[in-house]
This record gives C-alpha cells, sequence and structure tokens, in this order.
C-alpha cells in the first residue's frame, strides 16, 4: 500500500470534452427513427432530451466542445480525481507489470457518473426544463443525477430496477435523501411498465425496462425531458474527462498505457477512460490495447450480435446501431446491476466490430475475488461494476508475469462499492454463482432484431 | 455547491504530531493504576499497548512527535484532505458566517479514525507484536484499524458493538472484506462478556463493554496488544494531523476560525480539529471557541461529573480522570454509534473543566435535520456521528445572522453516512426518537465512583 497518487490540480480539469467521433476513421452508422427509418435528427431527439444534449448526440465533426464555467465549477468539488500506480496490487501478484488506476469512486456519490449528471441536468435547467426522469440499475447513475437536479433546481423522478432496489436499499436512500423520487421498476406508474407487470408478475426489472418507463414519464409530462446514464454518445462525451485527467496523470509517471481496461454495461466509464487516448491510435503514434469488461452474464461484446436495436424493453427509443444481445434480454440477477444491459453504444460497438477494441466477459466470482484482492492491497472496496475491470487488469497482470514483460495496464476504477457490502457479504459465505447464458438463448432473442429494420 | 476547495500537497503532510499536553497551561491529573492507586508508568501499560504508544501516552513534556516514514507514506494515500468553504450551506441558511469544513471522509475506510490506526498497527508491527484486538462502535475505527492490520500483517480481532453489529452490518462486512475477524459484544469470548450476557441477557452493548472484552483478549493472548481508537492522549495526537493541515488551509484561505467544532464521542476528531488552533489561544495570540458536539443521550461533557473513573465497563482499564457518566452508562440506542461512551479522555476533561473549551449537546432528531441539510447543499452524505457538529456549527451560523456577524466557523466532518443509510431510512420514515437522559439516571451511575479512588 505504498502506492503512489500523481494528483492534478483543479486548473487541470478539462475545458473541452472530446468528442471521438470527429477523429473516427469510419464513423458509426447512424440512429434511426422507429417510425420514419429515417436517420435521427436533432428535431428527432428534442422532444426527449435536452436541445444542446441532442445537438451533442449528433455531433460528427467537433473534436472539443467546451465545458461550461457552471459545469466545472461543479466538477470542481470532487475533480480532478487522483491517478493511481497499485503498488501494493503488483507486490501481491508479483508482476513485473505497471498497475495503474484512475480513482473515480472520489466523487461525493462514489462513482464516474456524476462527471455526466452534472451536464446533463444543467443543460435542461439551461433551456428552461422544470422535471426530468431516469432509470437506475445499481443505483450509481441514480444517486448521481438525484445530486445534479438537486444543485439545479430540478424535479426527478428515478426509475430503479426492481432487483437493485431490493438489493440495494441504500442507494434509494441516498437518492431519497438528495431529494429526488424513486420508482422501483417495473410499476404500475407506466404503460410500458404495467405491460410487463401484467405479462411477467415475478420479473425483477432490467435496465431496458427502466429506461421505457422513465421515456415514457418523460414524454407525457409537461416541460420534462429524459436523461440516461450511459450507452448515448452525449454520455460517453462527458466522461472523457477521466482520460483527459488520466493522460496528463499518465504524463507525470513517465508512461503510457500499453493496456487501457474498464468495465462494460453501456459503456459511459469505458468510454471516459479509453475515447482520449485512443485518439492516438488512430493517428498511428501508439498501438495501445483497449479491453471493455463485461459481465459473463451479459456478454453482448463478446457474443451479441450487430444490428440496429432499440435501447429499451418496451421500444420507446430511436433504433441504435449495436453489438446487441435483444432489447428483450433478461440478464440474471448478478450484483454489478450497472452492466445488465442487453446493448453497448453506436460508438463502442463500431470500435469493436472494426477490431479497434477488445472485449473479455468475466465470472461473477472472478469478478468478487478481484475485488478483494484489491481492497487487502489497495484499501478501496471496489463496486461490483469496477471489480470487473480489476479483473480484466490481473488476468493482463499475470499474463505479463508469463510473458516477463512490463506492461504498462491503466483501468478505470468506476465507483467504490461501499453500498454494496450486502453482496460481498454473499461472496464471503459462498452464496455467489456464475451465470452463463446458452448460445441457444442469445439466438432466439436476437432472432426478431430483423422484423425492426 | 459552489463551495471552494483549499488543497494542499503531499509535500504538506504533517512530519509531526502535536502533543497538546507539553502547552497546557495545567497538565491533566496522571491516570492511576487501579491496584497500586499511584500514578501510571509506561511499563504499567506495556502489557497492554504496544512500547511507543504507551510512552506517547505518558509524554508530557515534547510538543512534537515526528510521524515515522512508513506512516507518512500510507497518510499519502488519501492525505492532505480538501478544506471546503461550505458555500452552498451558507446560502441555504443565508448567513454572514462563513462555514469550512475539514473534509475528513475522502479516506478510503471514509473516517479521520485511519489516522490513528495506521500508527498504532506500525508501532505495534514494529515491536514484533503479530496480534491485535480492539473494539468498535458503529465500525468506523474497526474498519480503519482492518485496513492498517491487513497492512502491516497483524492478525486482528474487533468487538464490534451489539447494536450496531446488527444496524451496521455493512460495517462489520468491511472490516471481513480487509480480513479482520470480528465479533458481536458482548460475547461469550471473554471472562467479561459472559458476566454482563449473563447479568442482562438482551443487553446491546456499550463501547465499555466492547473494551473490556478487547483488553481480556489482548492480555490474555500470547505476543497480543490491544489499540483503541478514542479517549487516549496517543489517538488524539494521531489525530492532530487534521488540525494541522486545517490550519494552513485557512490560511491558504486568508482566514481564522473564530469557533472551532468537532463532534464528540470518546474524543478523537475533536481533538484533532482542536488541538492545533487551541495552542494559540493558550499562547494568548488568539481567541478561538471550541465547541465539542455530543448527543443529547450520552451527555458527559455538558452534564458527566468529574471523577476518576474506568474507560471500560469491567473495569480492566487505569483509572482515568475524567468527565463521566459513569463507565456502567448504558447510552439509548441512537444512530451516532461512534459517540455512545461514557467519558472524555482526560485531556479534553482538564479543558472543559479548566473553561477553556465548551461544549453542547444535540437532539438526535436535529443532528439527522442538520445531516439532511448538509447533504442537499453539499453534496456529501455525513456520518450521524459527523452530524452532530454540523448542528453545532448551523447553530453558530444561525447565532451569526441574528448577530448580523460575519463569524468564521470551521468544523470537522469526521466521516460519511455511506454505510448508515439505514439510520437515514428510519429518519425519513418518522421512526427515530430523542433521547434525554433523566438526572436521577445519571447520579445513580456516578453514586459508586467514590469508591473506585
Amino acid at each position: 500500500m505504498e502506492s503512489k497518487k500523481f494528483l492534478l490540480q483543479e486548473k487541470d480539469i478539462p475545458e473541452a470534452w472530446y468528442n471521438v467521433v470527429a477523429d473516427m476513421p469510419e464513423k458509426p452508422a447512424p440512429m434511426i427513427h422507429p417510425g420514419t427509418k429515417k436517420p435521427l435528427t436533432v428535431e428527432d431527439l428534442s422532444p426527449i432530451f435536452a436541445e444542446e444534449l441532442a445537438r451533442q448526440e449528433l455531433n460528427e465533426t467537433d473534436r472539443w466542445i467546451e465545458i461550461p464555467d457552471e459545469v466545472r465549477e461543479m466538477y470542481r468539488i470532487w475533480r480532478p480525481t487522483p491517478l493511481v500506480r497499485a503498488e501494493g496490487l503488483e507486490k501481491l501478484l508479483d508482476t513485473p507489470a505497471h498497475i495503474y488506476f484512475k480513482n473515480e469512486s472520489v466523487s461525493p456519490v462514489g462513482s464516474h457518473k456524476l462527471n455526466s449528471a452534472i451536464p446533463q441536468a444543467y443543460f435542461c435547467k439551461k433551456q428552461g426544463i422544470t422535471n426530468v426522469t431516469t432509470e437506475t440499475g445499481a443505483g450509481q447513475w441514480g444517486a448521481a443525477m438525484s445530486l445534479a437536479a438537486k444543485h439545479f433546481g430540478l424535479e426527478l423522478a428515478v426509475y430503479m430496477v426492481k432487483v437493485s432496489y431490493h438489493q440495494k436499499p441504500y442507494r434509494r436512500s441516498i437518492m431519497q435523501t438528495y431529494g429526488a423520487e424513486v420508482i422501483a421498476s417495473p410499476s404500475m406508474s407506466t404503460r410500458a411498465g404495467r405491460k410487463i407487470i401484467t405479462d411477467h408478475p415475478n420479473y425483477q426489472g432490467s435496465l431496458g425496462t427502466a429506461i421505457s418507463e422513465a421515456v415514457e414519464l418523460a414524454t407525457s409530462t409537461p416541460n420534462c425531458r429524459y436523461v440516461l446514464g450511459s450507452v448515448l454518445n452525449h454520455v460517453s462525451l462527458h466522461q472523457t474527462v477521466i482520460g483527459l485527467e488520466a493522460e496528463k496523470q499518465m504524463e507525470m509517471a513517465g508512461e503510457y498505457p500499453d493496456i487501457v481496461i474498464g468495465c462494460f454495461g453501456g459503456g459511459s466509464n469505458f468510454s471516459g477512460i479509453s475515447f482520449p487516448f485512443i485518439r492516438h491510435n488512430f493517428s498511428g503514434k501508439r498501438n495501445t490495447l483497449f479491453i471493455a469488461a463485461e459481465p459473463e452474464s451479459c456478454p453482448k461484446l463478446t457474443r451479441g450480435v450487430f444490428h440496429y436495436d432499440f435501447g429499451d424493453e418496451a421500444g420507446y427509443t430511436p433504433l441504435i446501431p449495436m453489438l446487441t444481445l435483444g432489447h428483450n434480454f433478461a440478464p440474471a440477477n448478478i450484483h454489478a446491476g450497472g452492466l445488465r444491459y442487453h446493448g453497448a453504444g453506436s460508438i463502442v460497438s463500431k470500435l469493436k466490430t472494426s477490431g479497434l477494441i477488445d472485449a473479455v466477459d468475466i465470472p461473477q466470482l472472478e469478478s468478487f475475488e478481484a475485488a478483494t484482492k484489491f481492497a487487502r492491497a489497495e484499501g478501496i472496496i471496489p463496486a461490483p461494476e469496477s471489480a470487473h475491470a480489476i479483473a480484466a487488469a490481473i488476468r493482463e497482470a499475470e499474463k505479463a508475469k508469463e510473458e516477463g514483460k512490463q506492461k504498462i495496464i491503466l483501468f478505470n476504477l468506476s465507483g467504490h462499492g461501499l453500498i454494496d457490502m450486502a453482496a460481498y457479504d454473499r461472496y464471503f459465505a459462498g452464496d455467489l454463482a456464475n451465470y452463463s447464458v446458452s448460445q441457444e438463448e442469445i439466438e432466439a432473442n436476437v432472432a426478431d432484431l430483423d422484423k425492426l429494420i
């Protein structure tokens, strides 16, 4: 635990977000309007999202998008975040690899999610919107959005995936402490919720269903918009503050990563740590390996199909060109609730299908084994989601040992696990299991996608 | 939430702890050996504590005690901690006061307790000790000690007050994640525990009982010592890193506190924030008001008697000259478990009886009301213990408003409350109550103290 920190000053908080699409050798396919089957416009998106966020979503040309002062001002509460050389973990693994992690767990809500919650609340407020809705899986995004909404004086309703609502009651309490309304999803408050409850009375919910409910409420409420914590381009955009800071900090450490790793649900933290580095791959200056670490039980990047699909269960969203398991895929109730999402955003999907990034799937037990090693070696108890990135980093560090190579590994610690101790309890009690997905299940789930477009 | 942070560099981590006793105009009365009735010596203490800690405990002459490199190295994981100007809270209260807080919640275990856990583990290890025991109330100290013990390769057993063991199961999980053994106290594993379970089968424990059990196990186990998270002089000593950093940071802010506030259980965080500032009162340069904020249900500073008393329930410890409610006092089961202790350490007791510091008692509901205001204004959910300091700061800020004075208020945010969300849930549900203590109860509890010495 002699781990060395690399610290920036407040003036080093980035002044612009990095829009990776501008630099991509091939652009992602456009999102499609499910009715007209035409590429989406800002006008199509504006009834759902604040206009500025809709513009960011479709912006393919501006490499840098300025961060408003009001947003940077709030970033200052906890940013810049530390970059840490995990010397305790290196010693434990007896590896020649140098392992670095960007510590996004230091935000007041305990995760990277606040990086996007703040600008989303800000742009809504600026447009005169008074009410917002969103969904949350494990509750990290919901907690972040609750704090951001409170700050900018917006009313917020959060649909929380039912299994997490019960597994993680204290994330619900956090949202309520910040003043948000929290509803277990599926709920009776929306058509989408009522339908799935009627069809499957014991269904414990998924991010896809919660998104349907939140979008339905937003579009049926005056002066209300929907905000999303992952998947979309503008969310990835906001999260690039992670990688932009990490780039400077790796310079301070005098090294450059051979491997960059993030856990993967919809893509927000993986994009955040990766995109600022991947631009040096595009330019040919570097040849870094990017690894998205997804759960074995929700393997869209490693085993999904590339197809247009809905972002939500009920089919309210635009059609997104994504690596997907099908929008009705019901993932196992793993404790990494933030990774239980059926698809990947269009940028990551394009990078993956083009072979520009890699992905691995991590069994639940391996993720908790890695988390426990990390906690004992580095003192920080990681979120079950982030534990997937740690597991992937440990695999790479062990590979480096076998090969006798001094690899430089950087991963994103997206959040701490202090609200997830029930999951650790169950792990230590031997009550957790691995959940794999059969090929038949995946094929059945994606079989109807061709009907969409 | 435009709150301004004042940040130090790693080189600003103090190189020495401040030993306030050396500067006190009158020294505290000595601790007494209960058998011989003579002042304690290092030899008396050494069977219980590591020798260097015993020396620190009795050191009345050295103003500065060097912090070993190995300890500073570990402090670097999260220190220096930020000082924050709570502009969000100021705005909410519409007060002319400037409110600052030192944010000790950023440590990997979420509280200031790690400041002393690290040196205590270090000095034990250095002496060749292999096993340590301790007690914990809410679990903040136990979590810190578990992490420190793991780092220095010590085996640790933690007696956790039974009510907290059940109220806060996730702090127990945190200790287990770091590899410690956790036992609910009172337990059957010690004579002291067996006796109180037999006499009071439904007793939910107290810090006093847990200390008895931990001391008994330490003194009956080979190569084992006991470590304590509060009350004692050497613990207060280690905690002065808080105030020493805050002093530099207030200079950066260009202000000096009129009022310094800490919550109060045994005294560790109050001492930590206060002692470095109080020395300027001793020298006549300043006239700061120091306020210890204790719970209404455990009012040793505001309503206790000054007398020699045991530090634990069973009477295993030396006799300490303290403001006390009697070592058998059974405090109400409030959620601020870390403040449920019957007495104050000898230094604070002396400062209080000499009129050099002040104290207030805070009802439980007021503490949660203050905590909720703070969370919504500043984004950080405070520990129920720290909420007492916030409540006292809010009282002072409101007084400043009434008086139309621009008071400078500094309080210590000793920890975050992310593991205490069950308490917040109960508060929002209207399930929490205030608990006052009758004068008769206090008098009955202290009636037998004269028999001790």
